[in-house]
């Protein structure tokens, strides 16, 4: 694979000379993102954590932390180990870990990072941890609540404060508090769960540390959830046209493109170009279509199969785009996105800024 | 990244020990798929020549070939230098290659493979072809016929024979012959076509060597193109759910299986596992969930997020699964999920039997 690596573009390639389909970032714009994300949470005086799972690069995850988030959020042990290696000392993996070689993972790992915390949603998964901490190097677990968005997480209350009562008489676990990721517009389900199980939990005499909440869609109602503590979000560094939709972010705050060529006009109405299902994702996200064609918004890519995309030109004005012309796709869903590409082009809107690894790409457990 | 490349299992592991998500592919059946399909084009006279889409393994590819496969079909120039670099000779890329670079790399791998085709469906791609090759290395073209898949391909007989003769006209490209991907159902409909352009072709002067169609889906209904020299096909070594819907293979013949662990079980009818859309990917292919559960095939996979899986358990008997059980799930779409993983570990039913680094995978260009 060493000579195909090779035509990963040097930094000042200019943007025209890229090899198609690519996922390209847009510096400035990600800065910005970055920014104004971090001054949102600052003005609510709460913490925020970064998810990774948008980016999986350890040199994204340190611009969002220099810019003051508290640590960063990973969804598995083993994107966890290569952020801990690239020196990420406060670490939240949002996900129930189980099994005797992930447990092994996790407790080495729970050594080398300074502030590393996991969640649960049930005893089994307790009893799993209980098994595997000591007292000499306890480790911190939140109790996950499913407040409305019917994923993960205890159901009530009262099955928060039980599930917390457990991890806190495990010698080497300690209660960290409540963690949930709210349904869309679920901010006042969120309140009502979390006032009620910190009740019972200060009835029990356990303290509520953190209340860990998150999202890109709701991010600038995160205010609605006063009891709220900390907010992860991840989506919100590139953005991509779900994030659009629901009103985060504009066009112009899209910071990944996908560059793609038109390999054919069969038609009037149509055109292929060389994405597809294994460059773009199938992820519709309640969308009929899979991704935004900037130069012509009117175009409709009504079809993937794995290397092309089909576009229905029906709905635009004029001849379109012509054979070897190169289009920029906003993405439905920008993560996904990431976790197929082994190297990610960042530019400054002319030329490559920086390629970097996607080091936690591949990272499966 | 090589700490955690060292988690991939030795062979000889037991399967009930391998961590999760994780697809794995049964031997035998995949051995048995390669001989079922190659014994039916040998019975019709045909030639076969595989896809590597959906497994991108030059060591599968082999054995492919070692069974009676003329040669290897790839989408893109990147995946034919891996396979070229493995040594295959025979190579078809299906694709219209434009662009400078990639045209220079398309003319070096022409250099180093025996046999090596590519397509074109205009007038456009013809003459970048045209430009990049001379008389002392030709390149073999052959035209892509749209004959009812409406992606890519000239839209009628005429429009075949004319672009023939334009490839035929370049010093540096020799005419190969007709390709076209059938639409579902739609052999009498290239038989046309194809019956059509061959009678101008050589009305025109032109032999027309090789009509190459494909598809796993009719793969059974190959007869019913007599005109077909060639077929092409992918997802039949290792089948999917689709191929299941589609009555070319029976769940037995699927070779590829996602494992899973159930991480919550938070209500009664849902459980949830630790595959999502980066692991099953997002594909339907016309199916409303994600995935057939093997051991509670009323289970549907309701909803993906990137690392959970949503399960409905209100179609099924008794309790269904706890907290920690492993569970195999049949992907909706086989070759998407080869895209996603790094390696790709084989077995015997049993334990595993090697485990092979997925050559050209992330080979994007």
């Amino acid at each position: 694979m060493s000579e195909i690596a090779n035509i990963w573009p040097a930094p000042g390639t200019p943007l025209t000379q890229l090899l198609t389909p690519l996922p390209v970032i847009d510096e400035a714009r990600m800065a910005a993102n970055i920014a104004r994300a971090q001054a949102h949470m600052d003005s609510l005086g709460r913490a925020f954590r970064p998810h990774i799972k948008t980016h999986k690069l350890p040199q994204v995850a340190r611009a969002q932390v220099e810019a003051g988030a508290v640590g960063i959020n990973c969804q598995k042990v083993t994107e966890a180990e290569v952020f801990a290696e690239a020196g990420f000392d406060d670490i939240l993996i949002t996900y129930n870990i189980l099994g005797t070689a992930r447990l092994a993972r996790l407790k080495a790992l729970n050594t080398k990072v300074g502030h590393l915390s996991v969640t649960a949603d049930s005893s089994e998964v307790v009893a799993g941890l209980a098994a595997t901490f000591g007292a000499e190097e306890p480790l911190t677990v939140l109790v996950e609540c499913d407040t409305g968005g019917k994923r993960c997480g205890v159901q009530t209350p009262e099955a928060a404060a039980a599930l917390a009562g457990e991890i806190a008489a495990a010698e080497g676990l300690r209660f960290g508090g409540l963690m949930t990721y709210p349904a869309p517009g679920g901010a006042a389900a969120v309140e009502g769960f979390v006032t009620g199980a910190k009740a019972l939990l200060y009835a029990a005499g356990l303290d509520c540390p953190v209340v860990t909440v998150g999202g890109t869609p709701d991010f600038y109602a995160a205010g609605d959830i006063p009891s709220a503590t900390e907010h992860r979000a991840g989506t919100y560094v590139y953005n991509d046209r779900a994030m659009v939709r629901a009103g985060h972010a504009s066009l112009d705050d899209c910071a990944m493109h996908i560059l793609v060529t038109v390999v054919s006009r069969p038609t009037p109405d149509r055109a292929v170009i060389d994405a597809g299902s294994k460059a773009l994702t199938s992820d519709l996200l309640g969308f009929e279509d899979h991704g935004l064609v900037v130069e012509y918004p009117g175009a409709r890519i009504t079809g993937l199969s794995e290397e092309h995309g089909v576009v229905d030109l029906s709905g635009i004005a004029g001849d379109g785009p012509k054979v070897g012309d190169v289009l920029r796709i906003v993405p439905n869903h920008t993560c996904v996105v990431t976790n197929l590409f082994d190297r990610m082009v960042f530019h400054d809107g002319a030329a490559v800024t920086r390629v970097l690894e996607v080091a936690a790409r591949g990272t499966v457990w």
